[in-house]
């Protein structure tokens, strides 16, 4: 069996940290080997360049900080997501390329094309095998960041930057249906972890 | 008058910190405003990349730094370059998108169709209106770098890694002569002083 590339994306509180277990789970019942990795990082420099992007010191433009999000991906596939699939070893990515699109294109206004150009510069056809998606209203997502450590992460942003980040989620995943399980999280935990697992099940021609 | 935009390039050895000086004077003597900066860098950012990208732990290969390039460069056009312009001062930038053509293409041996992607991505047709390129014989550069304070720099990398790059550089003044003046650096400071002063000279349509 060809090794898979599986992503991870949706909106901050559409519960990926928490569904990332699900994942974890379901490769441990099913004994595969599995890589788990994210974006931005996964290497030293992608690491190092996370840092950057997440310092608000740092005053990045949308077009830098996508150029930057798209260095640290080269380095992340080059490095460790193409050498692990060849030996066999599933990668799962907490985000990817869906990611700069939703953010960088839909939140901070970037035309989709400009961010496609570079996709194909970087990633010259590779694409992730399944994405999972997970997506929640915006309502949702605000109530459960609001519970958790960061109260103020939907203060900092505009809820329309929210809106139009979820609507390019959502666009693209009704583009390529083939390649995307769109998750309903605003059900319960064990819901949630059900589609996750059949998303991963129909992948795989596994039992979920 | 329009804002210049003058950069200055040429391989390590070239002699290029010691020909800003020249550039520095001759700016001075016409009393004309002028902004110097560097690439990479020039932003915090910038520098903050730039320092990256020279720490030699840091291992990113040759796609990845060229779009850490690009990253710098981008906001480094939108936050000093073009808004200096627009307000009637010249900018004179050691090192632009030349090097990159000359180390990441002919250096590390990227395509450079793939460097122009990134080019016409970043600047969007925005060109410098005039190139110091100092060119120097290898061998030249070489004796150089030897007897200052970086004495194993060219031990460090092939021979052959600078005379590629040399090559691009001088390929694409050949391709684009009426941006490049092409300095003979191998002469003495004073003649080298020379060719510099009638290449702003002639741009700026002033004595030399």
């Amino acid at each position: 069996m060809k090794a898979k590339f599986i992503t991870l994306d949706g909106i901050d509180g559409a519960g990926k940290s928490t569904n990332l277990n699900t994942i974890r789970n379901w490769f441990e019942k099913h004994q595969l080997p599995v890589l788990f990795t994210r974006e931005p990082g996964g290497t030293p420099i992608g690491e190092a360049l996370r840092e950057l992007l997440l310092n608000p010191a740092t005053h990045a433009n949308a077009r830098t900080e996508t150029l930057m999000i798209f260095a640290a991906r080269q380095q992340h596939l080059d490095e460790v997501i193409k050498p692990a699939l060849e030996k066999g070893i599933h990668v799962v990515s907490d985000r990817f390329t869906d990611a700069t699109f939703a953010y960088q294109g839909g939140g901070r206004g970037l035309p989709l094309t400009d961010i496609t150009i570079l996709e194909n510069w970087v990633q010259q056809g590779f694409q992730p095998d399944l994405t999972l998606l997970l997506d929640v209203p915006l309502t949702v997502a605000q109530q459960r960041l609001s519970q958790n450590s960061h109260p103020d992460r939907f203060e900092q942003l505009d809820a329309a930057f929210f809106e139009h980040t979820r609507a390019v989620y959502l666009e693209r995943a009704a583009a390529t249906p083939r390649r995307y399980s769109v998750i309903d999280s605003s059900l319960n935990l064990q819901d949630v972890a059900q589609q996750i697992n059949q998303g991963l099940a129909q992948l795989f021609g596994l039992d979920s």
